[in-house]
């Protein structure tokens, strides 16, 4: 068992180890003072893992309700939202118990919003069951629901009272998930980590399932680092938004039917490429970026009008009145924050 | 100019003055850092003061976008929530700009939620214009939107950056809506200042705007003591529930066709009297009570089943597990919070 701790204002533990599904009942059996718990799932993610975490959670005296939703971004709204307050009135949940969130990125995102937010916020755990999911959204507090209008614009920062991760839920992800994944992975390389952007660049999709564990665990400690650091996004987190200016329009741009890490990995390829084109990287940063982002099968490139994307740009949830915060890398390992007019991100995109 | 400090955790003033809706836009120049504002209130409130403020602002150089939405609690929805985040995602209202909450508690209450998750959070200014709103919900931080299953089952903590409150917006108001109000003011003479209720006996809904600033002004002042020991609602803070508990499910009982002024007067009346059968305050603490009730021409009984409004308590905000906690004044002026199991309540009550 792997375990770190994140000292953010309300502190918690990440416990990794594998087959911890089967014994979640007892690690929250130590941590939670309430018995009512409601877990909030997908459907995908409910067939394959609900019954394991149930009986877990039951055999240890825990009374559980469950509200599944369907999988996918859509879900991530506003109108699943709501549906989710009703049920936890339905079944009577109360500012003492305390909500599961099972399954990835959305299921977490969208149960610790509404654990925020119920009854002025109660504590909710976070059981992430893909890569992208463990290694980045469970972890660091931010919660949210989509917009029409953008992603993750509805939000609140709300620290989980622990999160349980076992690697083992990552072998039933197929490639384009893995891959998903592997987008954010690299991108922790890039911003803080050249050893691990190496990792990444000796394996590829068919055998990095062979180092999961030290990636999971290397990629969680760095975020770790980062979110206690800056836990409110005031500055220094924003690092994490390597790859993600750009990458949320492009997202937009195709109305949500491209994947996150897809999208990401296009926006981290895009934006070094304006680095490098700036004379602010050198010209081995790109091609070992774009090396890499191939060699787990995701796209480098794309080929659409950049005006659109860059106009996109302009709702990103980092924009402040007149300015833009975007982050580029000047070499891998290393990141920087770069606060821009609108004007001038637009030339130096366009 | 009264001005009242709240020291919570991010602090804010509290300005109060006849006339300062006039000057608004000078007030805030001073406190803003940015220049662009999106003003929220309903279509009763706009009619009478929108221009007021608008012209204010825009006087001192402030670009103002306005959402109007209509008067009512059926207002403080999340569906009217939608439109709010969506006219803010259209008008590119960033993370450093403001919100001005303008109006009465649904409001204040619905554009504080706002600004506690768009964007994870931006700042917001409270112009409460009647005197519910002065002197309870524009105060303290506490921001929510109903549910269909209860009122203000969905919230955030968030303290505004100021607040201006002009007690010549109170002239406007109606007998009903200052008997609302007075149903708030006379809660904190019962929990908290024994002097404060004696205004309120030797005055009536007739005469009590001739010492209506001295009214917000002590009002507040107890407010801002209560919020500044307990912000976030753990402990002392739930003396400001005294008359609530019975108050929010008698509200839901009538599905919010009674006021909510109204439904704390019954609350506060019906739980005084069960303090008082069981011994726990003198009878004069009743009698008081009701006649200080009486000359605000609010209500002070309820001819329905009390099996159905205990009933509706189970879903109140402030239960836990299998408890409940309430508030009950043994004398007027001083409170006392208990917390016991459901069914020790259902006997109290019944």
């Amino acid at each position: 068992m792997k375990q770190i701790t994140v000292n953010t204002s309300q502190g918690y533990d990440i416990f990794i180890n594998h087959g911890i599904l089967f014994k979640c009942g007892e690690t929250l059996s130590s941590i939670l003072n309430t018995r009512t718990l409601a877990i909030i799932t997908d459907d995908i993610v409910n067939s394959l893992y609900a019954e394991t975490v149930i009986n877990s959670l039951t055999s240890q005296g825990f009374k559980v309700c469950k509200f599944v939703f369907p999988n996918g971004e859509n879900s991530k709204s506003i109108s699943v939202l709501n549906e989710i307050y009703d049920f936890l009135c339905q079944n009577n949940i109360t500012r003492t118990d305390c909500l599961i969130a099972l399954g990835g990125g959305v299921v977490g995102d969208i149960t610790g919003f509404a654990a925020a937010t119920y009854l002025r916020g109660l504590d909710y755990v976070q059981i992430p069951t893909t890569l992208l999911s463990q290694i980045d959204s469970s972890v660091g507090g931010k919660t949210a629901v989509n917009l029409n209008c953008g992603k993750n614009l509805v939000g609140a920062f709300k620290q989980p009272r622990c999160v349980i991760c076992d690697p083992d839920t990552l072998l039933t992800l197929n490639d384009e998930q893995l891959a998903d994944g592997m987008a954010e992975a690299i991108k922790y390389g890039m911003i803080r980590d050249e050893s691990l952007f190496e990792l990444f660049e000796n394996h590829d999709i068919n055998n990095i399932m062979d180092c999961i564990d030290d990636v999971v665990y290397r990629c969680i400690s760095i975020k770790k680092n980062v979110v206690e650091a800056d836990e409110f996004d005031k500055g220094e987190r924003m690092v994490l938004n390597f790859g993600h200016t750009l990458g949320h329009a492009i997202e937009k741009f195709y109305d949500y039917e491209i994947s996150h890490g897809n999208a990401v990995a296009i926006g981290m390829c895009l934006i070094t490429e304006r680095a490098y084109r700036a004379g602010i990287c050198e010209e081995n940063v790109l091609d070992r970026l774009i090396n890499c982002i191939k060699a787990y099968n995701l796209p480098y490139e794309l080929n659409v009008s950049m005006v659109a994307i860059v106009n996109l740009c302009k709702s990103d949830k980092k924009r402040e009145s007149d300015s833009i915060n975007f982050v580029i890398c000047d070499k891998i390992g290393h990141s920087i924050i770069k606060k821009v007019s609108i004007n001038d991100f637009q030339s130096f995109i366009l």
